[in-house]
């Protein structure tokens, strides 16, 4: 058994600042204070202690209130990403068995017709119920769920407990250090991993997170130059339009600013180059949905010397590579306390890992040092801006289409997101790709709209058949 | 699993500093190669994975290198306190069933006679056996075996897991922070929990350990003046010796040190005001063996203002007050992944939790902001210079003196050693202080010795005939 993160935290540094957004900020025993008292609104209006809710809305303080709520009342929280379809998000809701979802009043019109709901306001505007707040957490209890595609383009519920995010937390600070005024920058969403790892990481280290409900180049340069933010966790793209607006100012990075820790897919070499003569140091880092964030971070001495590598496991880690060739080269296996025990929904009976042993599906190789070097990404997947797109999802959605007799998508390099997903289609009959694009804006997140449909004759499969994605562009 | 801590950190960081001694230092990289090849030479002698050996020596790199071996071989190691006498020696030997004693050179002196034993010498000069060292440790691994007394004068043998010193170092960074430049001065005993931790510590951070085998006034203070070093553990005796030779010497503490960690008993409180104003911070702390190191600390900022207190609990753990009387006083009790599941040899069987509380037998009290104030030891417990002596192991030793026919020790205030035992007797048949101080000498450790001994009429008792040594003194 472990504490519950938020009374701990709140016990130990009750007066130290916990949560900054705008001209707001909130001291760890305040987020307990109105947690609670969230907490006991939830009970208010029917949620039981345990209850597996949904939860969504954008990244604004209201949202980590009921977000700590729901942790106070040990719910599981299926955590909504509100760029989805509602097409997508009835599939979530409908597999995880959410018993309703919390939304935050905006986004209201992002979700399923009909679905049960409770408005952020309602709750925060209604009656309190009764509750004991459990004062310790059991290692193997599910914190949150959050989906992730795959080779099939089903989206899996993947859970985290709360040893996998304490673990996550714990590895962490002893690859990068901690000190108490230590502030992270958070403008990666709470849905995600990234930005609730931040969170978690809070509690836990008793820092503070200051919180963008979106990505402010301006607003969050002039943060970095001014030292009031120590960490901040990017994507390729966003460190790029920070690195661009340094540049444009002609300013660096305050000597209180400390680390970049950037995620979700390769950074482009100038991109380090460029930070580093800008006094940012960027730690790259390799991890996923299953454990729980990082897996492996290269520190950011390192970057220059072993340049495109994920750097090595934290420390509680291990990272092999299955079935290597003769290069070395083979599927990369992550094992340790932050490894995710399994999905939920259509996915409950399959096993996560393999005598404890995560098969990524990415491909990638172990140098004589023993950095990671990822070289193939898992199922073809398509990294765009951060977000993961795999291509089966799109090719599922075009296939129900009348029209459309086979599809394939594949990903293309572009400057601005990294990659961008493209369809090659076969058709049964004509269709306008206009049509088609309204057809996939009703059942894809706009982020996933293949940026351009190319009709062909066919598609490049191999003997079995199975579609050669790779080939698609040739 | 978790990670083999010495590998892990070997592969992670190689090439960092990980001790210093003297004019010599190791890289993590050079300590876990000579740890392996040390491995093999136990291999070599006969010792098997697994083992539980018994371990002696000062604090010197071999006996570093040698503690690191038998982790590799994953061995139950027995901690020896050297300062024991050959008798309170012989009682862990055979209590703990050790099957053999790794020793220093300069130690075999203090072994009783006829042990079974290996010297460093012959085992660092023999040949090396086959081993495959494993890379993952299960937490519930037994590390560490330390002896502690209690109520009934009998040490008990304390196992210490991987698990619970994984917990003990990850809560303590969570709340004394980390930095890779980083450097914890090591002056007190390996053989303790407060100096063992520091090795685990080291390890997990990947932090350099700087080594004393004694304690050295002049060059610690050196070394705090130059910031050399950063943190450093102290209990009051070695702190005021460090506060005097920098007064005397009209030097503050470098800026780059930054924290004492005040263990074994409270700190005077004129200490910490001369401490402050030699810009030196010191965290006080409460812990035991049974707690694997630090339960509680008492932030630098808070000392003046919470005088006399041990803080609050890290992290991980709980504390609570079971049975208070109306002042809110009672036992203290420790609950988290760093208490002991419990004991080895003649109390195997007794268990070190209720309900995954330990009851310490310490009475304390929280204040109303969750401070803990410990207000009498167990047992009657002596802190003498950060050593624990427990009254009954003095008593049942002049009991077996043939003119002894009551006994009752309590504590003194001594100025040096913050307190010292004394000893109440009354006797069958004339005998004199000096024979009764040699006989003591054979059987109890120099530090236990009684400093006076006192014969009386009677010794107060109560109604029920046991002896009340807190009335020794009146």
């Amino acid at each position: 058994m472990y504490p519950n993160w938020i009374l701990q935290r709140a016990y130990l540094t009750p007066l130290r600042k916990a949560l900054a957004y705008k001209n707001q900020s909130w001291t760890f025993q305040e987020l307990n204070e109105l947690s609670i008292k969230r907490a006991r609104q939830l009970v208010g209006i029917g949620i039981q202690q345990g209850d597996r809710i949904a939860i969504m809305g954008p990244s604004k303080p209201e949202l980590v209130m009921m977000m700590y709520a729901c942790m106070h009342l040990q719910c599981e929280m299926v955590m909504l990403n509100r760029r989805l379809s509602p097409e997508e998000l009835a599939y979530q809701l409908e597999d995880s068995e959410a018993v309703t979802v919390l939304i935050a009043d905006e986004d209201i019109e992002k979700l399923p017709p009909e679905t049960a709901h409770y408005l952020f306001s309602s709750i925060e505007n209604g009656g309190e119920g009764e509750l004991t707040i459990e004062k310790e957490w059991p290692l193997d209890q599910t914190t949150t769920i959050m989906y992730t595609s795959g080779t099939t383009g089903f989206p899996k519920g993947v859970r985290q407990t709360v040893g996998n995010h304490q673990a996550s937390a714990t590895a962490s600070v002893l690859n990068i250090g901690l000190q108490p005024q230590d502030v992270w920058l958070c403008a990666v969403p709470l849905f995600h991993i990234s930005g609730f790892s931040i969170l978690v990481r809070s509690l836990l280290y008793g820092n503070q997170v200051y919180l963008y409900d979106q990505f402010d180049a301006e607003a969050i340069s002039q943060n970095i130059i001014d030292g009031e933010v120590t960490h901040m966790s990017v994507v390729a793209v966003t460190l790029e339009r920070i690195l661009h607006t340094l540049e444009q100012r002609n300013m660096k990075a305050s000597p209180h600013f400390k680390l970049m820790l950037a995620g979700g897919g390769p950074v482009p070499v100038d991109y380090l180059a460029r930070a580093h003569s800008l006094n940012l140091a960027v730690a790259q880092t390799y991890g996923m949905t299953e454990t729980s964030s990082q897996t492996a971070t290269l520190a950011s001495e390192d970057a220059m010397q072993k340049i495109g590598s994920a750097g090595k496991p934290l420390f509680f880690n291990q990272i092999k590579i299955a079935d290597p060739n003769d290069k070395g080269e083979g599927e990369i296996c992550i094992r340790g306390p932050h490894v995710t025990p399994g999905y939920i929904g259509r996915f409950a009976h399959k096993n996560a890992t393999i005598d404890g042993w995560l098969h990524t599906g990415d491909i990638g190789c172990l140098d004589e040092d023993g950095y990671l070097y990822v070289i193939d990404r898992r199922a073809d997947l398509i990294i765009s801006g951060g977000e993961n797109i795999y291509p089966a999802e799109i090719e599922n959605v075009l296939l129900t289409h009348p029209a459309v007799k086979e599809a394939g998508v594949c990903g293309v390099d572009d400057e601005q997101w990294g990659q961008v997903p493209i369809a090659f289609l076969v058709l049964n009959e004509p269709v306008s790709v206009e049509q088609l694009q309204a057809f996939c804006l009703q059942k894809l997140a706009k982020y996933k709209m293949p940026k351009e449909i190319i009709f062909t004759d066919s598609l490049p499969r191999n003997g079995a058949d199975k579609l050669l994605r790779r080939k698609l562009l040739q």
